[in-house]
């Protein structure tokens, strides 16, 4: 089969390597169907996440179909359509058993970190009874691409961190995928004014379209511009989306009293926190690798039409032009690129 | 009327002032029995709360007899022993109305801020029907001062945002008065294991007196000791009652994964918050003005012995002497002093 693996800062190729096989009895593995890049992707390509093996198949997030499983594995079989995504829990430490499956002590962030991803034409997925969640017939496979990470890191470390709730005001600094599903979970909490700032137009124009209420071009007015929408008040929750001191330090001065800054954003640096004007303003800040655990909730979701994340996709590759399909990712902007998926054969 | 005023940054005296009147139909006027020193109140006096006026008697905490009442006060009425708090809530703004008095529109922290405070022989309480309470006969008036301002700040700013659970770990880094109020208060949830952190080692057995399970003093070794007593896992509670670069450095050092850093301390510079290590770590950090709406529950609380603040008490003064108690209290550690209480004729 072949992969597109990670060949150290900058470097990424595709590769012929060998159909896994199950190795352990709680194993599935599974032949892609459609799968997609993720930001974190070239995060691993530039260098910034170091812990990535060379040679390792990127990828964290798709739907497929299993072809064989393990002696254990027990809620699965050949031939179920499937998605898979990034965090594998044991689903028996004191971490799974929170529902915190992102630091499962012996799982976690496997699929395309420690282990091979979705960017081959097969992935094994270990603990496959907890990890795997079952395709049903009312989802179509690029919504499931969408459920494997977008929709539950934009729920779960974006609205329900920040606590989004009815009538409330949100704002979303970075209109990139993850951001503009924010947009989309924040809905089924019914806040009054969801607030989106970019930089980039065309991504903007696409948040209104997928549901904000206000958009705003990031610029040295746009604080200013956000306490005129807050009627001077701030917002209720600030997600950062993007992963930067700048992004982080817009949400600190947008966020009013009371409000929840929810960061979402992979940040490879330090950030100068306010609290000389922040100490007393009963705010609350999170940060929250996504866990997955909703992704049963948003199957739910998506087959009974209340959400639909297929407008963020911008851009179809098959799996034998990924590579090209890594170059315009990589300067998404630009390119005018949000989410795209890849087709394998 | 005799009054401690501020003068400046680093002036204060006892000088003489007219008693004041009722002035608005919500006021009530209180003849202080006994009042304390808050670090807050050295904050202003080294100019570090910088708001405040010159000629402002300081002090907001304390206990006293209503002599008057304005002519739409209902709950209260001459005679009644009260205690008197900083934040005085109108009750009817929308800050009020989300339980944040601290925020009040109109009010807020007035007593010893925008408004005379409890260091004087007796001082005016606006919207006195939201921000008195009753002492009843079953709650001593030191332990009603106690509940003015430490057991709230400790409850609320610390336990209470911290989300101290049964069976959890806490560390308390800052042993001062409201650092000590959070060992009394996290008791009130059953946490596993109270670990304060100072350099003081007289306050550190006090801690151990009212409560600590585990006492570090503060080193090159903090960090490794608390990862020891928590099996490598962290805190997870931390709370800074301290209000320093250092101190919160040392809470985003300890905090385990999901875990919470409650800010209590008064910052007066930006911090360094180490998102490149914390972004995935599924950490909550919150800040808080102490509104004191557990002061209802905490005088019931006093009053069943659940709760006894008094041991924090170290010093007694008359108010003819509270400019030397100031003095004991701006180098308190070196004085041994932890709590003051003043008591008037």
């Amino acid at each position: 089969m072949k992969g597109l693996v990670f060949l150290g800062k900058g470097e990424y190729a595709v590769e012929e390597r060998p159909i896994p096989k199950i190795a352990l009895p709680g194993d599935a593995v599974v032949k892609m169907s459609k799968t997609t890049i993720c930001g974190t992707d070239l995060h691993i390509i530039r260098g910034e996440i170091t812990n990535v093996a060379l040679g390792r198949i990127l990828g964290h997030e798709g739907v497929g179909i299993i072809t064989s499983v393990g002696a254990a594995v027990k809620s699965f079989k050949p031939g179920d359509k499937v998605i898979v995504t990034g965090i594998i829990p044991c689903g028996t430490c004191v971490f799974c058993k929170r529902g915190t499956y992102g630091h499962c002590t012996t799982g976690g962030w496997m699929i395309g970190n420690t282990l091979d991803g979705t960017h081959g034409e097969y992935v094994r997925v270990p603990y496959a009874d907890t990890g795997l969640n079952l395709v049903p017939d009312g989802v179509d496979e690029v919504s499931g691409v969408m459920i494997a990470d977008v929709l539950p890191s934009a729920l779960e470390c974006g609205v329900l961190s920040g606590k989004v709730q009815p009538g409330s005001t949100v704002a979303i600094v970075g209109a990139g995928p993850v951001g503009l599903g924010v947009v989309l979970a924040a809905h089924l909490y019914s806040p009054m004014k969801i607030i989106v700032i970019d930089t980039d137009e065309n991504r903007l124009n696409l948040a209104t379209q997928v549901g904000a209420t206000h958009i705003v071009v990031s610029g040295p007015n746009t604080v200013k511009t956000v306490m005129g929408i807050t009627s001077g008040a701030g917002v209720d929750t600030a997600v950062e989306a993007v992963g930067s001191p700048a992004a982080f330090d817009m949400c600190q001065q947008i966020v009013g009293v009371g409000g929840t800054i929810a960061n979402i954003g992979i940040h490879g640096a330090k950030i100068d926190l306010d609290l000389a004007r922040l100490w007393n303003k009963n705010i609350t800040i999170t940060t929250r690798l996504v866990d997955t655990v909703t992704i049963p909730m948003l199957i739910k979701l998506v087959e009974a039409g209340k959400i639909d994340a297929r407008p963020l996709v911008t851009h179809t590759y098959k799996f034998s032009e990924i590579a090209q399909a890594y170059s315009a990712f990589n300067a998404a902007a630009e390119n005018k690129v949000l989410k795209v998926i890849i087709e394998f054969d």
